[in-house]
C-alpha cells in the first residue's frame, strides 16, 4: 500500500511510501522507487531476498546482443545490492515472523531510499532495521548503503553475507562473460564481466565498514568465491539494545565510459581507476557521500522545481515523482546514448528508446535543460548512420530512424510478442517494420528544440542535416496513387497500435507532409541566407535532387480532412468502416491489452477500438491546423473507442481537454496519468517505468495547465489552471532566457531571470506580450 | 528433518521421508530425491517455489559450451515442474500459514516422489495436498505429475499457473538459444530451445487434464507467452469438501537423442514424433502411465536387489537407495555418455564424468547388469580421439584420458576454483593438467570388466586398443632419472588432492606400471594365439614399436617400497617429509574442505594431510601385491592424516578395514560412507549427489563385507559379514552366468542360476571352490 502524504516539514509533499509489505507486489515499488543518475539505473529490490523480485542494475549505452535471434538490450549487470542476513541462526525474511512497523520511503528531493523495520522473529525476538541506500548524483559509478540493526530485546549474533553477485540475467538471458573475481586485502572485492558480443568490460568494487553503537569495528570475513560471484560473510554479536551498522560502498566502471571508450585502453587501467576511487570514495563513509548527492540533487531542483497549489497534495507531489524520474533516467552524460522506454528501471522494452523520448520526453528537457536535451538529439545524430541503413535496406533513401533504437541505430524491435489466442503462435511485431511515424517524431523535436532554445550551433552540426534526410526519406517513401492523383503512404503503423498495415494514417501522412515542408523552407532559407552551409550539406546529401524531389511532392501528399457530416479525420482509410463493438469490458481496466483475451491481433485490427491517442497526438504536435471544433468533434468520436492502454494515451488527451479548454475533463485526466506509476495500479509497473508517461506529467503541467507551446516559432503561454489549484508556479528557458512563470487563476506572471536576449515576445490569449524583467497579465 | 523407517509392508525399507519443511535446507531432498533413469535427471524442487531452490532438468549427454572461458557442461533445461498455486487469492508457499502436515517421501522401489500436506492459510482454511512425481523408466522421454487439492473446511478458487518455462540457467548462464513457443488446440504447450555452441535442439510438450471429485472436465485456459515461456492459467471453485485432481504429463525429446542423431534430421520430425509421442501418452493418464514405470523398475530390482538383514534396517534401505540412484545416474540407453559425477542431480561437476565412473560406479554395473558396463566403457573408447588429442597436446603419444570428459572425450577440467585466502585470486586447479592417473583407472577397469565377464568381443573390438593406447601414454610419459637410474612420474596430483605437482606418487606410479605390464601381457597372448587381431591393432596403432617401449621400460618405472622401519609407503616422494600439524579442527566436520578456512592450497601442499585415501586405493586395485601388514601399518598412518574431504574416501576406507578383517571398523565407516548423501547433513548434497560415494556403497557391501574381488582373472569371495549383520544376500555376474551369494555368520552360500558355463570356479579364504547348481560353504 502506498502513501502520499507521509512527508513532513521540508519534506512534505517530497516522498512516495509504500507502508505494508507485499511480497505479492514487489515489482511497483523496485520500479516506482528506482534510483539512479542517467550512467547507471538500480531497482529497488530489497536488500534480502524475496521470491519474485526482480533485481536489476543497468548501465545506459551498454547494449549487448545475446544472440541472432533475440535484439540487443541493456544487460542486467551484477548485483550488489543483497544482503543475506541471518539472525541468531535464521535468515532475515519479512515473510516470516511479524512485522511491528514497516515503511519504506522512497525521498525525490534526496533521491534516497529508506526502510525502517521492526521485526519479531519467530522466537519474539524484536529487531529495528534502518536500511538506506542512494545512487550519487555526484559520483555517477557510485552505489552507497547503510544497513542499522538493533537488538531491542535479546543479544543476537548476526551474520551477513555480502558481495557482488554476477549470476544475473536478463529473465534468463546471460550476457556477460565470466571475469576475473579478486578480494585485495581481504576487504576490497572486484568482479569483472565482460558482454559477450559488444565485448563492454564491467569492473565491480564494493567495501564494507562496520560500526557497533557507532564504534567503528575492523573484522576479518570469510570470503567465498563462486561462479561468477565473490562475497564475504561477516559475524557480529550484538547485546541486547546494541546497534550495529553496516556501510556498504560499491561502484561500477565500463569500458563504454566515455573516458575509456578510445584506442588506448586498458582494462588493467580500468579496474585500477575504479579500485583507487572506491577506496578514496568508501573513506568518506556513507554519510559525507550522501550529503554530495544531495547537494547535487540541490542544483537540479533548483533549475526544474514546479510548484503547484492544488487542494490535492498529491498533484505537487506527482510532479517532483516526474521530475525526480525524468533526472534518473536520462543519460545526460553522454550523447551516446539515448533513454529508454522504461528508463533504467526494469527489463521492458529492453533499454531501446522510442518516440516517447522525442515527443514525451524530450521537451521537458528542452524548455528546462536544453543541454541534455541537445545531448539526447546528439543521441539521434550520432545514430543516423544506422537510419540510413534501415532506409537503404528498405529499398528507401535518406534517414529512415528505427522504431526501436539502441547504440548503433539499427532497427532493434524484437519480433515476436505475445500470444495469439487463435493461432496459439506468438504474434508478429509489425512496428519494426511499419511504424514509420517515428522518423517525422525526430525531425520534430530537432524543429521544435531549435525553435525554443535558439541553438544555430546544433542546427549548423546536426539540425539541418536531420531535417533534410528524414525529408529525403519520406519523399522515396511516398506511394503514387494513378487513381488519384496524390501521394499515399501505405501499409503502416501510426500511433495507435491496435491499426496495423493502414493505408494513410491521419499522423504519418500529416507529419510526413510536415517533415518534408520544413525541410525545404530550411533549405530556401540556407540557400538565401546562409549558403556555405547548404554547400556542406549538399555535397554530403545531394540536397539539390533532394530538394527537387521534395517539392515535386510536397503538395500532392493526401492529407485526411475532416468529413464534411461530423468533422471526424479519417484515422486511416478503413477505420471508419470498421465494425463498432461495445468496448465497456475492455476500457478503464486496472490491467491493460483486456481485448487480447478475446480478440487476437488480426480481429482487433477489424474492429474499431484504439489502443491510444492518434489524432490527438497530430492535434497536440500542429495544434494550429485545427480548429476547436474538429478537435472536439474528433475527441468525442475517438475517445470512447480509445482503450488507454499505451501509458503515453492519457497525458496527450489531458493536454488536448486543455486545449479544448475542458479543464474539468483535463483535471480528472492528469490524475489518472500521474496514476500510471505511481498509482494504485500494483502490477503496470513490474517491468519498469513508463517514462513517456512521466514525460506527459511534465507536459500536461507546463503545456497543459501552463498553457506552453511553441507555435511556428513563437512562444504561447494559455494557462488553463484546473479549480483545483490556486497556483502553479514553473521555469522554462525561451532562447537561453529562464522566464519563471506563475499562474493563478486571476493572472499570469512572467519574470525573465537572466538576460540573454533583451526581451522575450510571447503571445496570450491572442495578444503579444512582451517582458525584460517581469510581467504580470490579468488573466480574467 | 529426514526418516528412513517410514516405509511398511511392501515398502518397509524403501522410502526415504522428509517430515518437516525447512526452507533453509531445499537443496537436500532436491538432490537425494531426484527422480531420473539415465536419460534425464529432475531435481525434485517443490511445485510451488521457494527462494534458496534449484530448479534442474538435466539431459544426459547435451553438453554445451557457453564461451570460450568456460567448460563445457550439461545445461540446465527447461522447467515443467513448478506450478503457481493460487488459492483464494493468496499464492500457495508453505512459508507462510500453518502446515498441519507434511511428509515427502521418495519410494525407491517404485521410484515416485510424493508428497502429502495439510495447509491451513492465514485465514484458517485448510487444505489438503498430495503431489506425485515421477520420471518414466519405460518412456524415457516422459514427465508425470499429479496434485490433488481437496479444500477441507472451506470453498475455494484455485487458481494454477503451469506450462514451461525456459528462462532455467546454470547459476546464471543460458545454454539456449529461444526456440518457437507454441499452443496446440489450447492444450498442447510446445517450447524449443537449441543449444548456443552445440546446437542441439530441444523439444517439449506438455499437457493437462482437471477433474472435480474424480469427474474429468474441460477448461479453456488463459494462454500466456513470455520470455523464453509458454503457460496456462486454469481457475477452478471448489466447494468445501471437494477435490480437485490436477494431472500434467510432458516430455522432452533431443536431436542428441540416438534416433535423431543423423544426418537426415529435421527439427520438424523431432516436433511432431515428440508431440504425438505426449498425445498418445496423456491418454493414458497419471495411473496408468505411472504403472508401466513401476513394472520397468520391478525388473531391475528382479535383477540387482540386494538383502541385508541387519540390526539397523537403515542399512537395507541404503543399498537400495545406492541401487536406485545408480539406476537413474547412469545413461544406460546410449554408449556415447558418461556417467556424471553429481549424476544428473545437479550443476556440480557440470555433468562431466571422472576416475569416479571407472573406479567406483562400474564395479557395480560389470558385476550385476555387464551390457551397462559394456556401454559405459564404449563411452570412453567412443571419447578415445579426445584423449589421443589430450596426449599429443602434452607432447605425449598414445591416449591421455581427460580428468574431467563430457562428449568428446577432450580435457574439459575448469581452470579455476575457490578462493585463495591469501592472495585473494581464485585458487588455480591443477587436476585438468597434471592428475593423469585417470588414464589407468579407464584402462584397469577395462580389464576388470573383461576378467569379469569374459566378454571377448569387447576386447577384440575396443578393449585391447584401449589397453593398448593407454600404455603407450605411460610409456611416454615416464622421465628418466639419470641418478638413480629409473624411470619417475614427476609434477603430478594423485588421489589425494591436497598434495599438487608431486613427484612420485605411489597410486599414479603403481597403475603406470599396471597399465604396462599388462598391455605387454595381452600383446604376447595376442601375438601368440590371436595374430590376425594383433596385426589389425598394429597397424592402427604402431604396436610394435610400443611394445619395444614398453618391455624396455617397464622394469625400470620406480614403485615406492614401504619404509623398513615402519612398512609405510611414501604416497609421494616429498609427503613424509612435510610438516605433521594437528588436524583435529579439520577432521569429522560436517563441512569438508574447513581446512581453507585457514590455510591456502600452497600451504596445505606443506602438511602431512590427505584429502582422501591415496595408498588405500592401491591397495584395493592392486590388492594381492600387498601384505596385510603392509595394509595395517600404511592405515594406521595415513588414516589420521585423512581429513575423507573427497566422498569417495570413505567407502574404499570401509572395504580396506574389510580387507584387514576389522569388521567393527568397517562397518563404523559403512555406516559413515551410506550417510554421505541420505544422512544428516543437510547442506553436502545440495550442488548433487555424490555419485561415486554411491557406487561406494555398493561395493562395501558386496566388495567389502561381501568380499568378492577378481584377483588376477579369478573370483574370490571372502565374506566378512559385520556383527550387526544376519545375513546379505546378493547377485553377482561372473563370466555371464548369475550366482546368487548368501552370506552369514556361519556359511557362504553360493547359488548359481544360469547356464552359460558348466561351473563357475571361485576361492574363499585360501581354498578353491566350484559350482554348478549350489554350494554351502561353512565359513567357521
Amino acid at each position: 500500500m502506498l502513501r502520499y502524504d507521509l512527508g513532513t516539514g521540508e519534506y512534505k509533499n517530497w516522498i512516495v511510501s509504500e507502508v505494508e509489505f507485499n511480497p505479492h507486489h514487489l515489482g511497483k515499488c523496485e520500479s516506482i522507487m528506482a534510483l539512479g543518475n542517467g550512467y547507471m539505473g538500480l531497482r529497488s529490490s530489497t536488500e534480502e531476498s524475496y521470491l519474485g523480485q526482480v533485481r536489476n542494475l543497468f548501465i545506459a549505452g551498454t547494449f549487448n546482443q545475446f544472440d541472432e535471434y533475440e535484439v540487443t538490450e541493456l544487460p542486467n549487470a551484477a548485483d550488489v545490492v543483497e544482503l543475506d542476513i541471518w539472525i541468531n541462526g535464521e535468515k532475515f525474511s519479512l515473510e516470516k515472523g511479524k512485522i511491528i512497523h514497516y515503511r519504506r520511503d522512497l525521498n525525490v528531493k534526496t533521491a534516497e531510499l529508506i526502510r525502517h523495520v521492526i521485526w519479531e522473529n519467530r522466537r519474539g525476538e524484536q529487531f529495528e532495521f534502518l536500511f538506506r541506500r542512494f545512487v550519487s548524483l555526484k559520483n555517477l559509478h557510485l552505489i552507497g548503503m547503510k544497513m542499522e540493526v538493533t537488538a531491542l530485546n535479546s543479544d543476537a549474533e548476526i551474520k551477513i553475507g555480502s558481495g557482488i553477485n554476477g549470476q544475473m540475467t536478463n529473465t534468463g538471458v546471460q550476457h556477460f562473460h565470466e571475469g576475473e573475481k579478486r578480494i585485495f586485502d581481504k576487504k576490497y572485492l572486484q568482479l569483472l564481466q565482460k558482454t559477450t558480443e559488444s565485448k563492454i568490460d564491467f569492473v565491480f568494487n564494493t567495501t564494507h565498514r562496520y560500526a557497533i553503537d557507532g564504534e567503528e569495528i575492523e573484522k576479518d570475513p570469510r570470503m567465498v568465491m563462486g561462479r561468477r560471484k565473490v562475497f564475504i560473510e561477516t559475524t557480529f554479536q550484538l547485546q541486547k539494545g546494541q546497534k550495529l551498522t553496516f556501510e556498504k560502498i560499491s561502484n561500477v566502471y565500463t569500458s563504454r565510459d566515455k573516458e575509456y571508450d578510445h584506442e588506448n585502453y586498458s582494462l588493467e587501467q580500468l579496474r585500477e581507476d575504479s579500485l583507487n576511487n572506491l577506496k578514496e570514495e568508501a573513506k568518506k563513509g556513507y554519510d559525507q557521500l550522501f550529503a554530495e548527492n544531495v547537494s547535487e540533487w540541490a542544483k537540479r531542483w533548483k533549475e526544474m522545481e514546479i510548484t503547484i497549489e492544488s487542494e490535492n497534495d498529491f498533484d505537487q507531489l506527482a510532479i517532483r515523482f516526474a521530475h525526480y524520474h525524468l533526472i534518473i533516467m536520462t543519460p545526460a552524460h553522454d550523447n551516446r546514448f539515448g533513454v529508454a522506454a522504461k528508463g533504467l528501471t526494469g527489463e521492458g522494452y529492453k533499454g531501446h528508446s522510442f518516440w516517447d523520448t522525442e515527443i514525451f520526453i524530450l521537451p521537458f528537457f528542452t524548455y528546462t535543460f536544453p543541454k541534455v536535451a541537445r545531448s539526447l538529439l546528439e543521441y539521434r545524430y550520432n545514430t543516423i548512420e544506422g537510419a540510413r541503413r534501415k532506409a537503404r535496406a528498405n529499398g528507401y533513401e535518406g534517414a529512415m530512424y528505427p522504431w526501436e533504437s539502441a547504440f548503433t541505430g539499427d532497427e532493434v524491435t524484437p519480433e515476436w510478442g505475445a500470444v495469439d489466442i487463435v493461432t496459439g503462435k506468438a504474434t508478429k511485431i509489425w512496428c519494426g517494420f511499419i511504424e514509420q511515424h517515428i522518423t517525422s517524431d525526430i525531425a520534430y523535436a530537432v524543429w521544435q528544440y531549435y525553435q525554443v532554445t535558439g541553438d544555430q550551433d546544433f542546427m549548423d552540426r546536426y539540425g539541418y542535416e536531420m531535417l533534410f534526410d528524414t525529408a529525403t526519406f519520406w519523399a522515396s517513401r511516398l506511394e503514387w496513387n494513378e487513381e488519384k492523383q496524390e501521394y499515399h503512404i501505405n501499409d503502416v503503423i501510426g500511433p495507435d497500435e491496435y491499426k496495423e498495415h493502414v493505408n494513410n494514417n491521419a499522423f504519418t501522412n500529416y507529419m510526413a507532409h510536415w517533415n518534408i515542408q520544413t525541410a525545404i523552407r530550411y533549405y530556401e532559407e540556407l540557400k538565401q541566407h546562409r549558403p556555405e552551409i547548404l554547400e556542406k550539406l549538399n555535397e554530403k546529401l545531394n540536397l539539390d535532387d533532394a530538394y527537387k524531389k521534395w517539392t515535386e511532392k510536397v503538395d500532392k501528399i493526401y492529407l485526411p480532412q475532416p468529413r464534411e457530416e461530423d468533422l471526424v479525420i479519417p484515422q486511416d482509410d478503413t477505420y471508419l468502416t470498421k465494425q463498432i463493438i461495445d468496448l465497456t469490458k475492455y476500457k478503464n481496466q486496472t490491467q491493460v491489452g483486456t481485448i487480447f483475451e478475446d480478440y487476437n491481433m488480426e480481429q482487433v485490427n477489424n474492429i474499431q477500438v484504439s489502443k491510444q491517442a492518434d489524432v490527438m497526438v497530430l492535434f497536440y504536435l500542429l495544434e494550429n491546423k485545427f480548429s476547436q471544433e474538429v478537435k472536439r468533434a474528433n475527441w468525442n468520436y475517438y475517445e470512447p473507442k480509445t482503450l488507454h492502454d499505451s501509458s503515453l494515451s492519457l497525458s496527450t488527451h489531458c493536454i488536448l481537454a486543455s486545449d479544448m479548454d475542458d479543464r474539468e475533463l483535463a483535471y480528472e485526466l492528469f490524475e489518472r496519468a500521474a496514476r500510471i506509476d505511481l498509482g494504485p495500479n500494483m502490477k503496470s509497473s513490474d517491468h519498469g517505468m513508463h517514462t513517456a508517461s512521466i514525460g506527459g506529467i511534465w507536459q500536461s503541467v507546463v503545456c497543459g495547465f501552463g498553457g506552453v507551446r511553441m507555435l511556428d516559432g513563437k512562444l504561447r503561454i494559455n494557462p488553463k489552471l484546473p479549480k483545483q489549484w490556486k497556483k502553479l508556479v514553473f521555469p522554462i528557458y525561451w532562447r537561453g532566457d529562464r522566464l519563471e512563470v506563475t499562474v493563478t487563476h486571476e493572472t499570469l506572471h512572467v519574470k525573465k531571470v537572466t538576460n540573454e536576449n533583451e526581451k522575450v515576445v510571447f503571445e496570450v490569449f491572442g495578444t503579444i506580450h512582451e517582458v525584460s524583467d517581469e510581467k504580470t497579465i490579468p488573466l480574467t
